[in-house]
């Protein structure tokens, strides 16, 4: 095995697999990073066993051959060579790599490619669906942080997919619950698959795919097997193992009725939640949302340490009321709606609330958080 | 109590004492900073006992009066404010500071300022010595990462700071060592004090001290006392109570005479360990140094993992050697020094290696590093 790459393709193709690779495993394989090299050039793969990723990349091969490098060490390495241009040589029946970059010289150990476990590739001929980069992302926005971060949680520690026509389109839409809070977010996809019942997508994949799709525009395929989800962009494939469990019956708790309706100025809002919140106590951030007579004061009290109060201006229907939210579930979702303006609509003081975008938007998002009781 | 500050000047007042105010201590009113307010406007105080900080702001007074509040909790305050105004009311025979910016409004529990302890005050009669911000920081970043962390190590867990004169012109002297290696530099002042036998600076006073002599130039004005240094600027005064405990005699630690000689760019020897210090084993980073025929050669190895190694252009006098180091102390040095070559002395392998400015740089700075032993 033998070749030639430039620094900035070795940095590119090594920063992808950085968060997926894993150090604390009883299987030492998976802290590597797996460098096949051929004449088409050079694929990596890296792979905690529940998150893959493939790529390929630019390389001039003298020799082909694969072997599996620690994935955080040659990323350093790569970081820090001296050229533009990196060699590297794996002379026959040796386990060592030896990397040659000016003077720098590195001789360093690999394990075997063929104790590698398995990764999917990219397949163009797999029947999938077609998703922007954009939206994309903005699903995984809009939902990522309201998964539980509890692995216990069984049917909570992932993103809830499904597939729904709305008469017009048909539609993707990521659903995530901790229990305390929902998100919920739809896009119009394109393509047609068999889709499979139940979808559940988890924490760290969503994370991982989040950076790669930040990375540039393009249309990612999306496709399932009986316990994988792939994502495929050009010459990525990244692929996440879908979770077991049983998503709750989320329709359930979207509020179909209202009886207090405010739409105000998003960043506004935020703005005056971080300021109340100083106030707040810790762990539960707990804060009061009044409508005083066309009103919205929100409030936060703690009798060790003082108290906070801001007026809204907002434009408010139905009564008076008071009710207490986590300020910090209240902040995530004005955070991921993008609209000037958010629309808040309440039942009683113990019935959840709902968040949408404002300004008329008809856009298929939606948050609720449930109420907190206060003393 | 009552008092209208800008916003600016508050975040300004309220930064500076951050790293001062001690959160996790029995006596809760040193998480507290102090505010005092009169005609000359407010006077903010801050102290862990061990380093305090007071500096006077602008601030319109109404009514003059003290109080102590959450310094933490009051940055936050201050950064998140709607406008560029703040104003404070602590009512006649309240505890509770009222703290108004446009909608939004805070009630905040103080404690009393009879209770906060005592800091020293600028004091422009006192006698002092001047130095320039520029040599502060210079006698600082070139002695504070010596300092041990250990605090258990009386004497050697702070920076030693004498007088000596030349024969041309008195200078002050920084010395900081860990065991391992030592650091010393030295600039000359202007004024004229009784000073002190000895003089050890602690770790914490220094790194806060080196944030606000890193803001901005100017003339300090350093005084001692018998057991606190004291450093103003305008209308700054921060000092640090002094440690106890002797600082090792550190001229017998500096090599007097050589066997061999090098002198290379020091950005090349920072690169060169910086890529080779990745095969190095995560502890004690050792890096083996050899002189082969006129050319520097860094080589680091794990058996587990493999080795690296890099030439390096120099220039040598003195027979070929091999000698073992800790890189991050010899990176360490490489980065206090600001020439553009560095001078490497070296006796034998057992004996500690002197660094100082290359380029024929005169200049009262040296850095000395203990070999390790390698296998």
């Amino acid at each position: 095995m033998e070749f030639l790459i430039a620094k900035d393709e070795l940095i590119r193709a090594l920063s992808r697999v950085q968060g997926i690779v894993e150090k604390r495993s009883t299987n030492p394989i998976i802290a590597n990073v797996l460098l096949e090299v051929s004449e088409e050039g050079m694929r990596v793969a890296a792979t905690d066993t529940e998150v893959s990723f493939v790529g390929r990349y630019k390389a001039e091969c003298a020799r082909p051959g694969a072997l599996t490098l620690g994935a955080r060490q040659l990323y350093e390495i790569a970081r820090l060579v001296p050229t533009d241009a990196v060699s590297f040589n794996l002379p026959e029946g040796s386990g060592q790599m030896e990397i040659r970059s000016g003077k720098a010289f590195f001789k360093v150990l690999g394990l075997s490619a063929d104790e590698f476990p398995p990764v999917p590739d990219p397949n163009a001929e797999a029947p999938a669906i077609s998703l922007s980069s954009r939206e994309l992302k903005s699903l995984i926005d809009k939902t990522l942080f309201a998964i539980s971060s509890d692995d216990t949680r069984t049917g909570l520690n992932g993103a809830h997919v499904e597939a729904f026509n709305d008469g017009a389109e048909t539609r993707i839409r990521f659903v995530a619950t901790d229990g305390h809070r929902l998100s919920l977010c739809g896009r119009s996809f394109e393509g047609t698959i068999d889709w499979p019942g139940s979808l559940l997508l988890p924490k760290k994949g969503l994370s991982e795919l989040r950076k790669l799709v930040e990375d540039g525009d393009g249309v990612w395929r999306v496709s399932f097997t009986e316990n994988q989800a792939v994502f495929c962009r050009d010459a990525i494939a990244f692929s996440m193992r879908l979770l077991e469990g049983d998503f709750p019956d989320y329709n359930q708790v979207i509020p179909s009725s209202w009886q207090r309706r405010l739409e105000l100025r998003r960043d506004d809002l935020v703005s005056a939640l971080r300021r109340v919140s100083i106030l707040a106590a810790e762990k539960s951030h707990p804060v009061r949302f009044a409508i005083e007579g066309g009103v919205v004061v929100v409030t936060a009290r703690q009798p060790e340490a003082g108290e906070a109060r801001e007026e809204l201006d907002a434009e408010v229907e139905g009564a008076d009321l008071e009710v207490g939210f986590n300020a910090r579930y209240f902040r995530d979702a004005l955070m991921a709606l993008d609209t000037e303006t958010v629309l808040i609509e309440i039942g009683d003081s113990l019935s959840p609330c709902l968040l949408r975008p404002g300004g008329g938007s008809e856009s298929d998002e939606l948050y609720v958080i449930m109420p907190m009781r206060l003393e």
